[in-house]
């Protein structure tokens, strides 16, 4: 029987951070070994042209993502682990899927709609600045998933609308043309760790709260030692709910190491001391990786040959769908 | 030094007739001998499913199309004769143009406005009916002719707007990313000659007044017996001007043939005799080449075998020109 199919993909803008780490690195590293399903984890860099035009960060976050990913102790033997763009197949399924796709579908969707609202609010003409890209997205984000026929997306809330809108496409087509795709479903995962950045928000990029993933010992003690912490003096008793040092502890300590910060906390340590664990805890996690990290960043031929077998295993899956689909619409040799 | 390349598409929908012939195929049949130019001809079969969505439609049309332009003696060794769908490459270029297209200037395409326009006049919503693929087409179209650095593209004076996005894309994309692609020029035939169908009005499949060109004799002679003209009787003299006899007969004719006919018209030939004389004419054109047709379209490994090698080469020119815009963009090998 086949197994579950899980797929994500990973848009190649920027450095990973501690928060991508906790939030999807480590989990997904984790599913990458599990046998009971087939997980398909994939660089979006054609996906990352939309937002990014300059061409270095876009290539240099594609290594940066790529070698963590790897150096994390992925395993790309028992999942797919490739780069969107060795798969022309994928782009190829994006125009078929945008001669049935509607128009008005596009109009629905979230982040074009917010688009047009600011420029509505900026009186600006409602498309102004927007590309085709921005407006198609959805569709390629269809394709990324019919492709490999995945069952379940793990996704944040903010892309439920565009899983159903692959589902969509993907019911529109099987109408008209025979059962080719098999329809997905969006997994909401609420649990889903989300680390405090060095504000006390969400840690993202866009807040520029981040502290990199891979940076030196020496810069990650600095970064841990800019957590904003509140006035009080070691020896006052300390408040763990209201704490982003203590958030951070506890996405990377066993329970029985966030009992023994929690007596601290009410023990009165110092900030200063608190961040000097933290530190240790945390780079005893990721020394070994950065290690790792730091050799394949210098040769990354071991990177590149994992994402051309990664790329070799989706190519055989994606051309094999892509047949039938041409088939269906009566693109087909003559012979 | 490079030769002035010329790019023409041909899409995919329906049977060829006299008007294509007269209007494209044979013009088209001879520029693919001359040695000064380069000449790309394809068939747009990812165009044809914007329009059409019933498969066999679409495989038929390919091979009759494919056929028809072999069976006339395209000369495939100095043009490059290949089907869109077998370059992947222009998907992918596709994609990557989509990024670097402002919607705001699919807003402004031909057709996309006439079926808004449509829609609101019937009272539906703008964008009834209207495929993310009408609105995308005119940067498939761009892919198309950028991909093979085409410098003139023949078009009728409806397909001018086209290339004209094609080439603001290039310049936007060139202005970014450097001089990547070759600025393309629509050329416009107004001495394309135009062929009157059954009715007098322009032969096209949308008037359902078209002779197919390759029929069985039989069938072109009841054809051609069906062709609208007056009740004058035989022994009447005969107006040229306003006679599709005439201006069928003159599209095949030489010019001795042509002051022939008009002759005959002045001394009262009969309509009937008229008929079987412009039969005989397109007959000795097309026997050859239907009988070729024939053989062809029941053998069809010759046609696949050409669209191969035209697909092969035309690869060979994708492929690096899609390197070099990966590159432009970020999107490369990591060693």
């Amino acid at each position: 029987m086949e197994k579950h199919r899980v797929l994500t993909g990973i848009t190649t803008t920027g450095t990973p951070h501690l928060g991508n780490y906790v939030g999807a690195i480590r989990p997904s590293v984790r599913a990458s070994r599990d046998k009971d399903i087939e997980s398909f984890f994939f660089l979006a860099d054609y996906h990352a042209i939309i937002k990014a035009t300059d061409p270095e960060k876009i290539r240099q976050s594609s290594k940066e993502i790529a070698t963590t990913w790897l150096a994390l102790g992925l395993d790309t033997d028992n999942s797919v682990f490739y780069r969107q763009s060795d798969i022309p197949e994928i782009l190829e399924l994006t125009w078929i899927l945008t001669c049935n796709t509607a128009k008005g579908l596009m109009n629905r969707a979230h982040a074009y709609k917010a688009s047009v609202q600011a420029n509505q609010e900026a009186n600006e003409d409602p498309d102004f600045g927007v590309t085709m890209g921005l407006f198609s997205y959805p569709v390629l984000m269809a394709a990324d998933i019919l492709m490999f026929r995945a069952h379940d997306i793990p996704v944040g809330r903010d892309q439920i609308q565009h899983v159903e809108m692959a589902r969509d496409i993907a019911q529109r087509f099987n109408h008209h043309f025979g059962e080719v795709f098999t329809l997905p479903s969006a997994v909401v995962d609420d649990n889903v760790a989300i680390l405090q950045g060095l504000d006390g928000r969400k840690m993202s990029k866009s807040y520029n709260n981040t502290i990199p993933l891979f940076e030196t010992e020496k810069k990650l003690r600095k970064s841990l030692n800019k957590i904003k912490t509140n006035l009080l003096e070691p020896g006052d008793p300390k408040d763990v709910d209201d704490s982003t040092v203590f958030q951070i502890w506890e996405a990377f300590a066993t329970p029985a190491q966030v009992d023994d910060m929690r007596e601290k906390f009410a023990a009165g340590i110092g900030w200063g001391d608190a961040k000097k664990e933290l530190f240790e805890l945390i780079n005893a996690e990721l020394a070994p990786a950065r290690e790792r990290y730091n050799q394949l960043m210098a040769e990354p031929e071991f990177v590149e040959d994992e994402l051309r077998k990664g790329g070799e295993r989706a190519r055989a899956t994606a051309s094999e769908l892509l047949d039938k689909v041409r088939h269906a619409i009566g693109i087909s040799p003559l012979t």
